[in-house]
């Protein structure tokens, strides 16, 4: 069995006290624990993406949830805009283009953030249902600006579907307050427990054009999620990944616990400690630093060095970082630093980390 | 945290030394440890499901697996004839009409299995592109002669779809053996792990279907996920429920350390035990004897007695029954005896039973 330190954009790890959840006999779905159960996972998941909507709690990766909204909000042919900084954003792309939305796709650039004057150029030249945009990209160590795209998006009176992944619970989002119409998250990022559940929200103006929607779809149907969660004994559709749902719950206790401004300044602090070390070291950071994700630190592999030998030097010793997608791979690594991150955790992979570039030189 | 005994129609009770597992740290999904670790999981499932070809791991309830096969064979307007004999029956074609597919529906009653003149009669009047067909209707406790389905189907050379959510594992099925084109199941019932996983596999004839299909899918794209377990290093597409990964790793382990023979026997065993019992006491058994289930029991409701008061009994003694669904909403209950079953808990479940027929008579 595995005893590596996840230092990866997900999954991360599972603190103990979430694994102590994950022992136990999972609960028949349709009992009095279980109402209990998901209830409080409701409310709790209901104050991390700070809002009043209803949050669908879905049995599937992150990417089922990016699905859903699409198959949920629109019909076949449907204009919408994604700004896209890297994998993800090219990710959504392509779903709404499995699904037949006649999507347009702004490429920011791997490394760049939303550029927000060329968003607003995009958004004046089409009439769009809606604008679909990656918080926390992974693939390249960037976070967008949400608040600010927002703004933009709602002068041209269009809906804002967020991909918050690997961001939620982690660094701000503020779903009402900001004006978002669809937020998708999952398990195994900042709500720190294994992979196997993503989570939606939508806003009242999603939920209007969820009515007019035409595209099939059954297990994902958002609106039948939805009737569960309003029952007086909240449950699913359909046998939902209950270990997963106890662990949840667990886990958004103990955030919620540290208070969720807290858990946003700590993740601020290993953000900045993360960088500060990499540039310690004499290592550039991917991303321009004012846009580099406090979540997860892509690093160009310096001169003379292979990605590949780094990565493997430091998983034999029980680290696990990953190396760059696609036209990245072999030009960056990344490391994850989301969710459940300790000081032991964070020396133990710069030690690594040094001591692979002294070694491998 | 619950202690009930779940004798439910699943999740069923998953042993401790799966439980074990799901208390590890869940290894990345993208690492030699997981890689070998699904490679495992896939040559088990092939065991199970007695088939060459490929069995794909989704993370999603049973329900998303059988939408997945929908999506992938399938084009709009295509014909297909379901054969139902209860809720999940009725499930599969609900399907099949959310993805736009011009698909008939034969009841063939709550209680009864697939008529095998009838269906013979059914297919003969129209050109059908697939038949779908449960194996064992959870709602009823009555299990279907699949080999002989696949029979009739054959004369007609119409490939068949088999709902094996709460079967695979516990009965037989020989998906190469008795020519079945799409088999689905998932972990939380024969499988003894937690929900959160479905697995299809598909004959070298759906394979081709799926060329043709044009129904949109993204994450439930099973030519994407096949990719996925036919690498060197089998991975899927998405981040999987990599803890229920490990969990039905663990479990089919003890399955095939057992030898399927002697599960299917043991669960034979049981079956008859159960349908014994229920007699012994008195109680009526709600489908024919000969085409009840050995997986779960479905029991009449005796005059002066109601389901809902029997199974509240039951549970504050620690046994978790179930009632019956729809139209036999307090007609019956079910006994769950699928799975992970031990003398114990059978008697448990019996004295439970007994008591509440006397306590409350």
């Amino acid at each position: 069995m595995s005893d590596k330190i996840l230092m990866t954009p997900g999954p991360t790890m599972v603190p103990k006290e979430v694994l102590d959840v994950c022992h136990l006999q999972p609960y028949h779905h349709r009992t009095p624990e279980f109402y209990e159960l998901f209830s409080c996972l409701n409310s709790n998941l209901k104050k991390i993406f700070k809002t009043n909507m209803d949050v669908l709690t879905l049995t599937s990766s992150g990417t089922g949830g990016m699905e859903a909204v699409v198959a949920n909000l629109f019909k076949k042919g449907d204009k919408v805009l994604v700004a896209s900084i890297g994998h993800f954003g090219e990710r959504f792309y392509d779903i709404t283009k499995a699904y037949g939305l006649d999507s347009d796709i702004i490429d920011f650039g791997w490394g760049n953030a939303v550029d927000l004057n060329k968003l607003e150029d995009a958004l004046k030249k089409n009439e769009y249902k809606a604008l679909i945009v990656t918080q926390n990209e992974t693939s390249t160590g960037v976070t967008n600006d949400i608040k600010a795209i927002a703004d933009v998006a709602k002068r041209h009176d269009v809906p804002v579907i967020v991909d918050a992944v690997s961001s939620l619970g982690g660094i701000p989002l503020e779903m009402d307050e900001w004006g978002l119409d669809a937020v998708v998250t999952c398990s195994q990022k900042c709500l720190m427990s294994p992979p196997g559940l993503s989570f939606v929200a939508l806003s009242e103006r999603a939920w209007q054009m969820a009515e007019e929607s035409d595209l099939p779809k059954y297990y994902f149907d958002l609106k039948k999620a939805r009737r569960g969660v309003q029952k007086e004994k909240p449950d699913n559709p359909y046998t939902p990944a209950v270990s997963t749902i106890m662990a949840v719950k667990k886990a958004t206790d103990m955030l919620l616990n540290i208070g969720m401004d807290t858990v946003y300044k700590n993740q601020h602090l290993i953000g900045e400690k993360v960088r500060k070390t990499i540039k310690d070291i004499g290592l550039k950071l991917f991303p321009d630093e004012s846009i580099s994700s406090d979540l997860l630190t892509a690093v160009e592999v310096p001169e003379g060095y292979k990605a590949g030998d780094i990565i493997n030097y430091m998983s034999e010793r029980g680290i696990l970082i990953t190396g760059g997608q696609a036209h990245l791979k072999g030009k960056i690594i990344r490391i994850g630093h989301m969710g459940y991150i300790t000081d032991e955790m964070l020396d133990l992979t710069f030690d690594a980390l040094k001591n692979a570039l002294s070694d491998l030189s």
